[in-house]
């Protein structure tokens, strides 16, 4: 063995193909090595190198690197033979191929979500007694012997009372009903507690904090992988069908991100390249958006807005792909049974008039504030769960939280019901055929208009009722939710928030529905809303209540809007829906700027690099870096002067991941960079396999090792694992740039120099314990990098 | 005057500030200097500083750190008093402002250009004699003496045969209007280049090779300026009238930017700030895209995909507003008369089946072979045009072609209307009311089907000559818009692009539908085509076509299928654009990777550094960097020996834009960086200002200037314009990592170093010719930058 041998190892560290190129490169450089065994290494990378320690941060630009080379390789290999030209072709393709088994999958996964969500929510009221696997609608739907009026009332459907005593009405049998709705609902979520509890303590919450993480470029590992996807699946389904205040959206995210993370593993293009792997995430996040909601160009945007980091323009086409195929698979599978891909879907008949945007920019300020309100609660709550006793016993809160849920919603029918349900009874107009309790408006036989399109009129006690069931649903949906969302079950925001919104925004339609009837005189009703004429949408006010309380909360803007045109299909409403997610925007950034999503960032200490935060101080990359004024000197290494001891000692007496190589002490020029990891496995190699590598053998960076006496110990050549082209700033270069750059590139750490010489190191870490520093936040936080 | 005097002038050179901030910084650096005169400045910037010549490329990091520096102050100020803290909210609120107005002017402009495109190709036939400003369709609106089915038959609208001879029909009337229309067309084509030609020759093309480039950060003057708008808006009526083979989508996009930099000069955040004003840019070309077709979303991205260059999350949020904003100013002057937002509105009644993804597919293949051949075809006659005496003659080339155009589209019905009717005809389903030739089916009296409900039928006559005429069309289409685009007019592409795939793609349709009628027992069609049901419709087909063909010449995708999307208001027929549009990349990439935009930019020699070129070769940045091998070395200055005399003839023998300063010749280590345009500027300056600085002179750019005997000439200092962060990369860092780098940061030049030392410099320049030189294109093609 010789040093040689150290070359055939490290082959996949993508600096030392630098020394290769140059005798391929037209430009011949002739102040390069010209040493004659650069060409003989072995093309098989040596375990590990390359890949990342858990809850370390990638480089990108060196994953970069590692694809090109890769691609590279390909390609020169492609014109060898017709075989190699179709593995190239096959390569080429798998991005795709990748995208279509994701839409696949996260699609069918979100119809087995939906089927068994509908199912098991119904059964909590009842059981159908023609086939225990259908769910309310489904029954009733195959009965021939209910007509349209009563659809939902069919002999088939039974109510647990009365399967159980054969009594439908009366005080015993709601008690009994009202008995069995809590126990199904503790079932439950003590089954979904305790799955994630005992298989998958990651695949509690919304899962859309980590996985913004991970886009980043962080590793997280298991928090993608096939337990999680499994047990998410299950316990989403028990979590929403008990009944508590959370939606599947933001876990259905985490979901088809599990299933692109399963489908990378296919493909050692994407399972060997953590850059690569995250353009295939960002993908799977829009897929999951496009099936939660059933609107494919929403999710592509959501995840370019919200979720992605890193987002170049084949991975927005190949996004969009991913997005319409899970999208319709969902609907092949029609899960709502109604042919539609939308959640929602909504058709209202009236246009909305100029005097309408002061309600929907109301709402919008009342979206605002409950962001507000929302996150700084839950946040309070979730740091109390994470400092006290309380964190101790997430089974006992879960099954309290659930106990007070399930006695406090069954009374009011707006809050027994799941909620989706009750969203789109909100965001409904109201035709002719509705018989809900919200439609119950007074009809006037003296008119006579056409059936299908109901002028505006008095409402009746039947709408009143509702009001006040809507307004106490409302106090009791912001209540709970707080305390709902952060516990250890696959949690959602999306619908609880959009809930809170519709209901606050149908209470103000019908309100502004009401003031035009009776007061059509007043000179802002004058112009548009004639007696008889049907002028207000109580729906839509919902529907602009919804997205303003989704924009507070999240503050995701363009992506919201396009959902919600999506759920509608018309241009029509995109203003009001503009104004108010702006204006709610607005309000909500006037009292902090960071959405949910960055909350939960920061409470968790990831170290997440926002790129909407405007870095606007007034620092310079002096003040950063380290070491800092009574810090011991940077560790470096010399090129040519330092023993294999030497290192060894620093490596054991240090924590860092990397050293500076420099010319001398003395001059401190710097020459390189290297990994920690790289250097602990070539100095163990070497010692393994390398002969007459002692501790007192001189370590040397440089190109040549100087002809020793046969007496001296064996030198060391390391410069193969040396990164030649580490990254450096001046001391001078101000705060902002440097964030510009690590956001950017994707860095882990940078060099700080002067005047060519090394004066220190600034990491991603150092940056973000910077940025909360200036923005008085605990600095203490940020997770080890 | 002393050293100081030169302090009030550099203010605003932004690495000033960063010597003031140490003191204001919480964590003051020692090693910082303490001068103490470093407060005293004036808060004026001297005239030019921060400003770049014309055909200059703009320092991306160096706008943002100055618009970071405004903030500041304006943040730091509005604490001083309630004026400043309105000054502060409405800088805040200026980037809305300049928004809504973009949107209100592009909305408006697209409006009149409708109108006035309309009434003017109707003039090339007759004139209404009840008001002669109304178009045909106006004129007939108002008409009680016509029924539906002659609805384009009116006695007040009268062809010129008629009202000059009295005379509507016979071969006399037809020559004579034939002559006309002639007539009319070469007036409209001859005044619309003379226009361009005498008052903004820049108003020529569609002009978004030039946006693409400017927003990457190049600079030409006067590109979008007031004089390029008026006569852009006023030519490109005149193009479109003269029924040229080109469309109004493409300079719509380079109007609402020229609309976007008039408003910039209202607010000094955008015209002071050439980075600031292109995130405005980028929102005004999705207002462009948003007016053109009335599909705001698609506007969003098409800015997003195919011309941004710097597009944050703010922009994203903003270029929606504006797309909103100036589609529904368009909607409300209504020019299409149908209260409709999209320019092609239609509406299909039947789904599509799976069978038909292959005629789809190959509608896919054709647009990818149609983009291809317009490229080169058209790329090469554009550069014949460059190259020979034909260039000179720009007035004559439009007349002849206008001539050409307009003799041979006049007696096919299919290419004497205007285009976007065309394609608008090729689009619509054929309803029972439709009294189109293409629509002229054998009615099977003995069938009792609804009347709106219109099963597949035999082909009549009508069809049949329908589809010999749009053959003829097609080959028409294809050749004379390879010759019109590139013409000394405003010309779009999107509309020819898309007529010669709807063509293909109605051709195909009615292929298609009588296929599946007369073989309907065929295994393919038996599943989904029962005889006398509707299961083909040939207007998808063209929309399809139109997808693919403009798919294969922009290489759109996302923004493509969104933009057609918003079209037809379905997700329903998405799959078969996609399909399409996928299939016609792949197919015109197979060819090469660029699309016309980039064709162009490459032709015109922009230096322009398109983000979806990967580069992939293995050069390292000592391959690229200047001074090569056989150059003479860098031009440097050394931080305390040159004297005035020397930096004077520096700047007088060479014409580099900046200068790097070092330490010393032998050491050669780099402190920082001086532009020449700053350089001359500050000697200037001195000279006339400074009392004692002659032509031996010291400049200094160390912190102090050493006390000198009185005897000696003073020291001029000149650290104030010393950018003291230049960017360097190790001469090892890999070709690709430097592409990256200047992608992303936005850079104009790159310092190069090794342990410290410099070796050279890299400039995008550089870097553009590389990459054209890996690629084995012509290197000196790319402009001065």
């Amino acid at each position: 063995w010789d040093a040689a041998g150290l070359n055939e190892v490290f082959v996949d560290i993508h600096f030392s193909r630098q020394l290769l190129d140059c005798f391929t490169s037209p430009f011949l450089n002739i102040e390069m090595n010209g040493a004659g065994n650069l060409m003989d290494f072995l093309d098989e990378p040596f375990p590990d190198v390359g890949t990342y320690e858990d809850f370390h941060t990638i480089d990108w630009l060196r994953e970069k690197s590692r694809d090109t080379d890769r691609h590279r390789k390909i390609t020169s290999k492609s014109k060898e033979s017709i075989w190699e030209l179709i593995k190239s072709l096959l390569d080429a393709w798998s991005g795709w191929v990748v995208m279509l088994l994701i839409g696949l999958l996260s699609g069918t996964l979100a119809g087995v979500i939906d089927l068994a969500v509908d199912w098991m929510t119904d059964l909590k009221e009842g059981v159908c007694l023609s086939a225990f696997w259908y769910s309310h609608e489904q029954c009733c739907w195959t009965s021939n012997e209910t007509t349209f009026d009563d659809r939902d009332k069919c002999p088939q459907w039974q109510k647990w009372a009365e399967l159980m005593t054969g009594h439908a009405e009366g005080a015993g049998a709601y008690v009994l009903n009202y008995f069995l709705y809590i126990l199904w609902a503790l079932l439950f979520s003590f089954l979904a507690v305790s799955l994630v509890r005992v298989f998958a303590p990651y695949a509690c919450g919304s899962g859309i904090p980590e996985i913004k993480t991970i886009l980043s470029g962080f590793i997280i590992r298991g928090y993608l992988g096939k337990w999680t996807l499994l047990i998410k699946t299950v316990t989403l389904v028990l979590a929403v069908s008990s009944g508590l205040s959370l939606g599947k959206e933001g876990p259905l995210v985490h979901v088809a991100c599990c299933c692109g993370n399963l489908f990378c593993s296919l493909f050692s293009k994407y399972s060997k390249n953590e850059g690569k792997r995250r353009e295939v995430l960002s993908a799977a996040a829009a897929a999951g958006v496009s099936v939660a909601f059933g609107a494919p160009i929403g999710g592509v945007l959501f995840s370019l807005e919200e979720v992605s980091y890193y987002f170049p323009l084949k991975t927005l086409w190949r996004s969009f792909f991913a997005a319409l195929v899970a999208a319709f698979t969902l609907r092949s599978i029609n899960p709502f049974g109604n042919s539609r891909l939308v959640l929602f879907y909504v058709e209202y008949h009236t246009p909305w008039y100029m005097a309408e945007l002061v309600p929907f920019i109301l709402l919008g300020v009342f979206g605002g504030l409950w962001g507000t309100l929302f996150i700084r609660a839950n946040i309070a709550w979730c740091r109390r769960r994470k400092t006290t006793q309380l964190g101790k016993y997430p089974v006992l809160e879960v099954i309290a939280v659930t106990g007070i849920t399930a006695v406090l919603a069954y009374p009011n029918p707006y809050t027994r019901r799941s909620t989706s349900e009750l969203i789109s009874e909100l965001f409904n107009d109201c035709g002719a055929l509705e018989s809900s309790q919200l439609c119950d408006y007074i009809n006037n036989p003296n008119m006579s208009r056409p059936v299908d399109d109901i002028p505006d009129r008095p409402a009746g006690p039947g709408v009143y009722t509702a009001l006040w069931q809507l307004a106490l649903a409302l106090i009791f949906k912001i209540v709970i939710t707080i305390f709902t969302f952060g516990m250890k079950i696959p949690s959602g925001l999306f619908i609880p928030s959009m809930a809170v919104g519709a209901i606050a925004g149908r209470i103000v339609g019908i309100a502004v529905e009401q003031m035009a009837y009776h007061h059509h005189d007043w000179i802002i009703f004058k112009n548009w809303c004639r007696p008889g004429a049907d002028c207000v949408t109580p729906g839509l006010y919902a529907m602009v209540g919804a997205a303003a309380c989704l924009g507070g909360v999240t503050r995701m803007t363009v992506s919201l809007v396009v959902i919600m045109f999506e759920l509608t299909g018309g241009l029509e409403y995109i203003v009001p829906l503009m104004a108010a997610a702006v204006t709610s925007k607005w309000v909500a950034d006037a009292f902090g700027k960071e959405g949910i999503y960055e909350s939960h960032i920061q409470l968790n200490g990831y170290p997440y690099l926002d790129v909407r935060d405007e870095f606007t101080h007034r620092t310079l990359a002096t003040d950063v870096m380290r070491p800092r004024r009574n810090d011991p000197p940077l560790a470096v290494l010399t090129q040519d002067s330092t023993t294999v001891e030497d290192v060894e000692t620093l490596i054991k007496d240090t924590d860092y991941n990397g050293f500076p190589v420099v010319v001398s002490r003395e001059s401190e020029r710097l020459i390189g960079f290297v990994q920690r990891r790289d250097l602990t496995l070539a100095i163990k190699n070497a010692r393994q396999k390398q002969d007459g590598v002692v501790s007192s053998s001189v370590v040397y960076f440089t190109e040549d090792a100087p002809q020793l006496p046969a007496s001296n110990p064996q030198p060391l050549k390391l410069r193969r694992i040396l990164n030649l082209s580490p990254f450096t700033v001046t001391d001078h270069t101000p705060m902002e740039t440097v964030v510009d750059i690590f956001r950017k590139l994707g860095l882990r750490q940078c060099l700080v120099t002067r005047s060519g010489r090394l004066l220190g190191i600034i990491t991603k870490k150092d940056v973000l314990r910077h940025m909360a520093q200036m923005m008085n936040q605990d600095p203490e936080s940020i997770m080890f990098n």
